[in-house]
């Protein structure tokens, strides 16, 4: 058993056996009725190598995360022209903040809060109807995953829609300052939709290698986008990745991540692994509390922070 | 001439060939009497080997790279006690806002920020005479140059001192919440004066070796902090160390990095190199411009960034 | 003739000759196409006696004007429970702006800015389809003005429905807070309907009697509202009616009132008048340039403040 | 015995049997050692009766109400020009938030939050040593209550200098935009002693006739200020009067006032009455709680509201 595997095992043991979970997000009913007492981890390394444990084969819904496929799309598109549409800072305020907005005429501090996210989704929808434009943020996810399995969950996409004001807000906001260039509804469908992709640790885990790997899938020897590219892509995970809770991550934690509130945590160790940590439970900061906790001691364990040995 | 050194001569040469130099800072007399037409540069690599370039022999004044060193005095001093009276998130807004300040009951968001570093200042006077804790100030900075010769700029002391008005606001601000804990004259007097020590590039170089090399000094074998300090204090300057643009520069260069708006900025290649540039000439977010498109020219083509090759 | 006519003349002539007229509102096709040029002015004393001057029978779109409308009907159906709602303070900020929500959770500061309309356009809604309640509304101010002939622009409140996305923005965020309760849609349908009821100077005047005249229509002998509730909205009017140029207005008028986007102000002097001046071109806080100087000119004129003789 | 003095009687009486007191404030020891049980009251009509009750000659601190003596006089110093230095509108937030001013370059909303109150005080300073300016608004004050026993108290004045870091910020972050033009200490101590006034409830209603009689003191026959500075001053206290409880007071008093911490309200019936009520309980807003009752139930029997019968 390598090093890594045994990390792995100990850490999702050591979880296990933990009694605090934090609270298991409930704005939806489908995130309210998921067992808090779950936790999984996945972790590739450069070679290919696969340390997995817990319920690291159980789907889960990857919300914020996808921000981070998304974005890398987007990117692919249009390239440095999307900076006109979304700032690269981290935002000093909640994910779904508006005064922002308002101070900075409608163009949102980063693509990790909502409302840049939802920049980058209209992005992506340009030129498509919004059921094209998901349809390709779904192939470009089963196309890293190397996985045709993975799917939308369809009933979680009709919550978020049914209730999701702020998030509507956020985009009529923008709509008003001209940053959205499609029409509302749409946008919002499709960042709704692309929110509620479930997916399993191991499945995140081998669609994350290309962030680790300089841009490269190794499995498939497809260059998914430049080294450059990935770097900065890692950059902006480590500086606005964890919305208001980025400082501390980094601090704690010290390598580029981004979190999602259906308690899953996508963490790239630059050179040398794609990690997640999946535990529905959340901090006051709505990052995944156990997944907070095994992140910090995988690093520690394995000298991964790239502030140091 | 090793990969390093040339690539470092390269730097100084462009450097003087470009024409745009940025704007020298004007609020006080002594910064807007610089030449704006200085450029110097010192890299010290994990070998001790020193590579510098252009004007890396003249002084200038440190200004907020200072902020890293009283940090690493007050974590020394209280340890992780220093967090009830400073957070540790990027502040989202302009160095010197009060904004924040008001919103969260005078805690300063960073140790980075004007306020926060008024407040780790606050932190190591206390139980002090300012003269006292000026003075542990600057003989740390000459230990971790090993430089006995550095000195503080008092005419510089004297202006910041009596056009302060802003840093005098947000003093008393965090007084009237109880955030410090001395006379606001005492800490703003020792704070004025250690933003007014001056060094070369090369000295400053010397100085940031430790957070390069996991808390060593290897020209000295001293252990300054231990090596989880020492990432964390990195993690924090990378999320922190450039105000409201410290998206940008984790982005363009990829390190953990703290300017002055002297023109200095100090830069941690972790387990590589400590680096330091300085241009007098600012960018509108008050970074050294030169000294930022220096650093993105190094880090490439050293492959340096910490977000991947 | 007596002293208000030729005062009341005086001023219609007075404001022709004057060359500044002010911006027409463009935000929409149907308010961009006024001609500038136009000023009316119509006054109707405790006694019934009406005086009115220049374009004082051209129907203008009332726009907020007819939030004193909407919120005198809404406290005559929930009465003080309507201030769980919305807050009865001046916004310090501008019409629409979304910043004081998110610090306030939601509940607009008073219901004269955008947000507070339309929580207060949601509690006439409240038990009704959209068509009741704008029916409602529609023979209320019919009932005030006494003239069946008054109706709405239905091109202008298409208009508003198609470009209203600041608006937009406001309702969902409210709705995110439970401060609405009706599907956001069906109430800000009303509320762009209200805002498109197209009126003249005389119309409104005879309109605003009521507010005059401690709560009665005289002509009528209808009791509208009881007295101390006349005052209260007046006194509303007077802080909060002119967004964040209401201390502004009181400072150089004297009198309660309530601006529109259209160019038309209505004004309260209590026990007095009610007072309706128009002209299309605004400054830069986005009431009536030229009404606004008739107003300050006919309060001194007549004696009028509040304030004192 | 009149009507006046009939009402005035009751309230005195109704007051003193109530068994809600509202809380002292504590920020200084003076303060806090106040006895909550009192309540005073006295009224000078505009024929010069005085009708008066409960507590009306005992001394208290007239604080912030010291705040329209100061306007008074610095309107008369500089005329219009005082409004480069601040603004006339509502603030929308606590008495001494700092976020208006970081957000409106150093300018105060208006002459009654502290930072505005500080700019006057700046500008009757100009030009003088603090104590002559200081002496210069005492006698002002003396004049106006034809009183000249009237002094500072010099013990609270002394708490305040000590304690007042909040105020000294807001003094501080005007200072760092050029709005204040002395030493910020010598304009926080002119500041501080004119708050530190002591005066009775029959002494502050005599000083307060100008405002009511056109700028008149009928008693000497002095002219004080223009008849429409004094319709303006009251303007500014209907609108701003009452810190971020300005709309509430309007809305339910229906007259300009301003209150003080110590727990006075000076008020203005415009034609008809000076108005003073003291108790030093104050409500969430920190206006006197009984004294705003007092006040409501005054104007409804007297039929005083500004905004109609």
């Amino acid at each position: 058993m390598s090093k890594l595997e045994s990390v792995v095992k100990e850490i999702a043991e050591e979880m296990r056996a933990r009694p605090d979970r934090g609270e298991v997000a409930t704005y939806i009913p489908e995130l309210a009725g998921v067992d808090a007492g779950q936790f999984g981890i996945a972790v590739v390394d450069a070679a290919g190598n696969v340390a997995a444990g817990g319920d690291c084969d159980t789907s889960f819904l990857i919300q914020s995360i996808s921000k981070v496929f998304t974005l890398t799309l987007a990117l692919g598109k249009v390239g440095d022209r999307l900076w006109k549409r979304v700032g690269r800072e981290p935002s000093g305020s909640p994910f779904n903040s508006i005064v922002q907005l308002e101070n900075e005429r409608g163009i949102p501090r980063n693509p990790f809060i909502n409302a840049g996210a939802i920049a980058v989704t209209d992005v992506i929808l340009s030129g498509h109807q919004p059921r094209e434009a998901l349809g390709e943020i779904l192939q470009f996810v089963r196309f890293l995953a190397d996985d045709p399995s993975i799917v939308i969950d369809e009933a979680v996409a009709a919550s978020e829609q049914r209730t999701g004001f702020r998030n509507r807000a956020l985009a009529n906001y923008m709509k008003a300052f001209g940053v959205l260039e499609n029409p509302v509804d749409y946008t919002l469908g499709v960042y709704f939709h692309h929110c509620a992709i479930a997916m399993t640790c191991r499945q995140l885990a081998m669609a994350g290698r290309f962030l680790a790997l300089s841009g490269m899938n190794p499995a498939t020897g497809h260059r998914i986008v430049h080294a450059e590219r990935a770097r900065r892509i890692n950059a902006l995970m480590l500086t606005c990745g964890h919305y208001d809770g980025s400082g501390e991550f980094a601090y704690l934690v010290g390598l580029p991540g981004k979190s999602g509130v259906g308690g899953g945590i996508l963490v790239v160790a630059p050179g040398k692994a794609s990690i997640v940590v999946w535990s529905p439970g959340l901090d006051v900061s709505g990052n995944s509390h156990l997944g907070r906790i095994a992140l910090e001691t995988l690093t520690k364990r394995m000298g991964w922070s790239v502030f140091g040995a």
